[in-house]
């Protein structure tokens, strides 16, 4: 923490924060989107056509520069966005396209807390749809919804989609991504039986059973905005029938950073965090328990990275117990100790975080195994 | 340009800055350098401790909080990484180490111009030394200046190393690293007949003929701090001796946006941009000029992506002078075009858009050609 709201990210954490962006990065490539990166200042000018520089007021960072501009650190980006396509779009030939960028986002929290879950400075990805008409943007909503699943599962989350309300971003239909969390500031109700969340307090509709609360946090939520923004930034296009017509856009947001917190909060023991596959900063903590056997801890090192692994090494001068509880507490999904049964007879000692399972392998078995733990 | 001094980087755009990036990790993490990602915010408190809310004040843009706090957007994070530093630092066991980021920085440039060279807000990759004495620095700092000359090197650019001075930063030794450019705002003398470069006006020390002027744009800045941080934030250890020392640092800086404009100035012609083959934003463009060959341009590019090298499929339905024209004016490296030679006798014709050199090769011609040019 480097004041209330604000935080760094030491090597560990950015590299979960690295591999959780390569999940959503993947998702939405292959959903066709494009990646583009638009700036954290703008002018607030560009807020009033849009009326949003009086309805996010309450939340954006303002700064005044010396040539006496009016700027502030963009919440969102609808605006930027729709004035970029703005600036190119002129044919319905152009649609449809998808932009998304994951970005340092900014707002003015009247009560930061939860660590990196109610920050104000927080990483999020952000696209946006631009579409012809209503059916295109249900076919982009649709998409995006799918990538959301996937992400979120691949991110090892298990994750409650609800329908919402659309709010100050506008538009009709949207849909929030949800999971629970102690630390969860909204609330879903609850069948025990059924299995089912509900928005309403109340009995389950179903089996009639009183419901119950869930604490939430969200992850995601997404957005059919309709022409909101393109009609008020002229992001515009001739349509085959030769009328100029609004682009129907699509607004899709994921919390980066609360990804993060909300992994922690579902995954862990008395030992520390275990970090799902996919996710971890290393897919292996390599314990090196003797110094002869440092060339050979690289040497495996190395033949893992050849198969697209990481490794983890700790060559630390440091006692046994030292690395285990720190390689636990780091809580990289596989540790492998290289010490005394290495030498004896060339087996490492493996075990798996999650279920703390052992089992005793030649570095080949290893190979083998972590190759089909990670590809299979 | 979104406004003045502050833009967005669209799809091609960011492709390339992502390579730049990728090559400036690789020689990061070759040196031993970890990335860690600091704040954007941070309280100007932090800056009275080593008085730079003085002697920074007139490049910070500060922005005030709903809770009253006094923030500012770093324009430089000697302060932030000291404070982290001094966190988990306590005995000379843990150095040397060296932490570095890539981030979005901020700065209020009175006359903010040239694009990308001189920005509000830009993207930087810095860099922190820290060392048990001065020799250990003078390592780093060696071990970094190698590095950077690999890093501009793989960029494409000529890059002249000079003696600086500190300035505000502090700390006694620096060194410049700059590129000649039309639109430069540094000078350097230069001699025609020894090529060397000097810092002052007049005759050349060795040949005594008269020195021209160049003028120069300043891609990366490096920096022997010495304690000057450590000191006034105490990041302290406890020496071997049993001594409470400051650590010894060094910073190491590179305007990773500035790069692009710098390629851009160094690497064109009358058709548009020439990237250099490691930082393009894509390997290859593959112009597809009949609709029945769409399919195979597509398992050709899968071919590709299977060996790591990108292509750009222009599957447009347009004319093929305006695909030739936009595959020329983004400027990857290879543009190979797949027409009625294909459908004839299954070759396909490669540009180097370097060179301008032609040639017509099979498509396993193609794929062993790219592999040779980008691997070996």
């Amino acid at each position: 923490m480097v004041a209330s709201g604000i935080y760094a990210y030491l090597p560990l954490g950015r590299l979960v924060l690295e591999r959780v962006c390569g999940v959503i990065r993947k998702h939405m490539n292959k959903t066709g989107a494009q990646e583009l990166s638009m700036s954290v200042l703008s002018p607030l000018a560009m807020w009033e056509a849009s009326g949003r520089d009086k309805t996010l007021e309450p939340i954006m960072l303002k700064v005044k520069d010396r040539k006496g501009r009016d700027l502030c650190l963009g919440p969102t980006h609808e605006e930027e966005v729709t004035q970029i396509a703005a600036a190119f779009l002129s044919s319905y030939k152009q649609l449809p396209f998808t932009l998304y960028q994951i970005q340092t986002k900014f707002r003015d929290e009247p009560r930061p807390r939860f660590g990196l879950v109610r920050g104000c400075e927080f990483l999020m990805k952000d696209a946006y749809s631009f579409d012809v008409d209503e059916a295109g943007l249900k076919i982009a909503y649709e998409a995006m919804r799918a990538a959301y699943e996937d992400i979120f599962k691949e991110c090892g989350l298990n994750i409650v989609m609800t329908a919402a309300d659309s709010g100050p971003m506008g538009g009709s239909v949207s849909h929030e991504f949800m999971v629970e969390a102690p630390i969860g500031e909204d609330a879903l109700w609850f069948c025990q039986t059924c299995s089912k969340y509900y928005r309403e307090q109340g009995d389950c509709p179903t089996c009639k059973k009183a419901l119950v609360e869930k604490k939430m946090t969200e992850l995601g939520h997404i957005f059919q905005l309709g022409t909101k923004y393109s009609a008020a930034l002229s992001a515009m296009f001739v349509d085959k029938d030769g009328t100029r017509k609004p682009a129907v856009m699509g607004c899709y947001g994921i919390g980066v950073s609360r990804i993060l917190a909300a992994i922690v909060e579902q995954s862990y023991d008395d030992k520390g965090i275990i970090w799902p596959k996919r996710v971890s900063p290393y897919d292996l903590s390599l314990v090196v328990l003797d110094d002869s056997l440092l060339a050979q801890a690289l040497e495996l090192s190395d033949e893992l990275a050849g198969v697209g692994l990481t490794v983890l090494v700790d060559d630390r001068i440091a006692g046994a117990g030292v690395k285990f509880n720190d390689a636990y507490l780091i809580g990289n999904p596989f540790i492998a100790i290289m010490g005394k049964n290495y030498i004896a007879c060339g087996k490492l000692d493996l075990e798996i975080r999650k279920t703390r399972e052992k089992r005793s392998l030649s570095r080949q078995e290893l190979v083998n195994f972590l190759r089909e733990e990670f590809n299979g």
